[in-house]
């Protein structure tokens, strides 16, 4: 029997292809921007955030963590030639709950000690403040030498309220 | 003057956000799986992956690496209660076009020596074969000790036809 998002997959993406007319579109963005935002389900960067499709690489983990998306960042720029990121984390995000002593203990205690053993060097990224985080995280990228030219903006989005807020 | 991403974003966001009924949503995913794809701006995987709002993590970086995502999948199932990873690598990718050594080249040659300094020990997961790729990266996930009892599965989107299919 097919899973939950297997189910999901065939039935969604057999609807969205008999409808489907963008064949002809462009790898490098449209646009030429990236967002970066978190892999939180309740975050739909398209409709959320106005992406039209073709338009720009969306580039998602937990935490929209700066550090974990570099490798895809640079690609982005320096492969596609986009210019702008920004940087959207999220109010709820569940990266400000734990910390890397819990996610380890969790590993250990529900998976064992080979588990363990491979989160052992893992940085979870999570964080204690949501702006300040957002702040830090365009910081970090601003003072990469690789990213010299690149528009940086940072952003809260509210799952709540479904608003998205400049913050830098 | 406000950048492409940042005025897509501003006016998108606020005809989203004007039509938002779903702040209720719950942090974990409520179909409890996760899918991993790639930041190609081809891809909009709520409406091609059938996603509902709030079903499901969606991971995606360049290529739609397993490695690259590790972090993400464990946190979306050790923290957050999911069971099944879809991997969605697709057709056009821009990471069956470069290597390593081009990466590098390039970023020395438009950046300079400080900026190839920061990406010198990066690695960009480029890879040479789709279909074999999904099936390495599904293989290498069900080898982590951590990743015992969760389902995979591995797919390839076509960006020209809005088709996905299962290849494992």
């Amino acid at each position: 029997m097919s899973a939950n998002g297997e189910q999901n997959l065939e039935k969604g993406n057999q609807e969205y292809a008999a409808s489907f007319t963008q064949g002809h579109l462009a790898l490098p963005p449209s646009h030429k921007y990236a967002v970066l935002t978190c892999m939180d389900a309740r975050i739909d960067p398209a409709a959320a955030f106005g992406i039209p499709l073709g338009a720009a690489h969306v580039i998602r983990n937990a935490g929209a963590s700066a550090r974990d998306a570099f490798r895809s960042i640079v690609i982005s720029q320096q492969l596609l030639g986009t210019t702008e990121v920004l940087v959207v984390k999220h109010t709820g995000c569940g990266m400000l709950t734990f910390d890397n002593e819990t996610a380890k203990g969790l590993v250990k205690k529900n998976k064992g000690e080979a588990a363990a053993k491979e989160v052992e060097d893992l940085d979870f990224l999570t964080f204690p403040d949501l702006e300040a985080e957002v702040k830090k995280d365009v910081e970090w990228l601003q003072s990469r030498a690789v990213e010299e030219g690149i528009r940086f903006t940072g952003w809260v989005y509210e799952v709540e309220t479904g608003k998205a807020r400049k913050v830098v």
